[in-house]
């Protein structure tokens, strides 16, 4: 969302004074579209506003909360969020068991939806988050292996205490956040690493552009691969991966956190927490009761 | 061989006062492996010395030069530099026809072949290089459909002038230096681009790590892909892959330069030259007379 900002980004920038675009749950006062009636609640790709006209698209669907603790599991660990951590991690990552795999942003929406996933296949998860309660909730929530708090950290000293967390290297790197982490990971890639490029939500609010990271040559002395990655490339997979989501979650396998702000006119002030880190969890904004 | 120097690339690092590893092309003096005899020619990892012990590898390999214009030709375009441009280009690259692919160092050995290989493909190919008449030399010799001197340029020039070269954008940018060239690159990719790192000599001599592109964003905003390359990973296909590239200069489809520098005492010249582009192709050593 941040991102649609810039005019840098993916497709064309969001018009000053335009309409923010963003994923929503809403529910249907009057639908044109077969399979849609009015009263479903729907997810999908809309804008942050009362009341929105969505067109039908591969980002659209009908939901029911049956069986689960509430709606908004649609935006979090069945929606945006556990499709990025799945699709991300498995498809992109491709980890197998006995690897190490390493996140940033660990204790967010989809880091720990990632480390947790990795664990399901058989691999030992890092997780480099700020702050000691977070990384105290990476190990006793969330299942982690290990936990590096990158806060008042140096890069150096950042890089030092992520290898001396996976001391039999990083084979998969999952990053939501660029700047040091990404380069602390760099320096502790195993050959054939797969590093997995989310997000850099650490860089979005630069005035200008950061550099990237001083050791980019460990792609090449590692052969070692970074790959770009968004959700709508997996739009066609969705069905399938939220069938998956769901069992583990029916298992009990999946924990997940929302944070949950209530009223549009405090947009501005939820949004900003995103950069803050002062949520936990999923940030969703609630513009409407959900019954 | 200049990474082999430093603690941080693969493997162990040269030791000081040790010998330096090169691929090289001997004569058999001795020999007790089946295959190699007394007064064969071959080439494969040795030592930069009067005489080496080799101990048969992937890398070794009998050669003759018939019907070639130079024994040397096995350390150039039928030797590391040709392999190198086939399996980056062609098999990491994956180019297709009808795509743009960028090369810097585009009148160096590997670039020279990687911009030639790419023609092969149907592709149009664009070369960074330094100099105007290098520039010449990838137009008239190579037959790239386009250079960009990088000469005297800040990154934000160069990266326009990447741009205006690439008016369609680059589908797969073949790195051989690193730094703003890298940075050029990125800010022309199209979706779903592959980039071959592939060797960043620009910074090899850096006295402290160069920070990295400042938008590798556009990896994740493009779904691309930045791979880390290195040879030793397709030694097995290595005859294959040579007998395409005889095929192609049998066909005279493929042009490439070889700078000879005599005398092992002049090593570190020679050497140094590579640093400062004043040689044009393939920078070889002779030590003995090749007869």
């Amino acid at each position: 969302m941040r991102r649609w900002m810039d005019a840098d980004s993916y497709g064309e920038p969001i018009a000053i004074g335009g309409l923010l675009p963003c994923t929503l749950i809403g529910r249907v006062v009057d639908s044109r579209c077969d399979g849609y009636d009015a009263g479903d609640f729907v997810t999908g790709r809309g804008t942050l506003s009362d009341f929105a006209l969505l067109e039908v698209d591969g980002y659209t669907r009908r939901i029911d909360r049956s069986g689960l603790p509430s709606l908004t599991c649609h935006l979090s660990v069945l929606g945006t969020s556990g499709l990025t951590a799945y699709n991300g991690l498995v498809k992109v990552g491709r980890p197998k068991a006995g690897e190490t795999v390493l996140v940033s942003a660990a204790s967010g929406s989809v880091g720990s939806l990632v480390g947790q996933i990795a664990k399901i296949q058989g691999c030992r998860v890092v997780g480099i988050t700020g702050g000691a309660s977070k990384c105290s909730r990476l190990l006793e929530s969330y299942g982690f292996d290990a936990a590096v708090d990158r806060l008042g950290k140096a890069a150096d000293a950042l890089a030092h205490d992520v290898r001396s967390a996976c001391p039999h290297g990083v084979d998969v790197y999952f990053d939501n956040v660029g700047g040091p982490s990404l380069e602390a990971a760099l320096g502790a890639i195993n050959p054939h690493a797969r590093i997995i490029l989310c997000g850099m939500i650490g860089e979005y609010n630069s005035a200008s552009p950061q550099p990237g990271p001083r050791n980019l040559w460990q792609l090449v002395a590692k052969t070692a691969t970074a790959t770009g990655f968004l959700n709508r490339e997996y739009l066609a997979d969705a069905k399938d991966t939220l069938r998956q989501l769901r069992s583990w979650i029916d298992e009990g396998r999946l924990k997940w956190s929302e944070h949950i702000e209530e009223g549009l006119e405090n947009f501005h002030s939820a949004f900003m927490r995103l950069f803050g880190g002062t949520h936990d969890g999923k940030l969703i904004l609630r513009i409407a009761k959900d019954t």
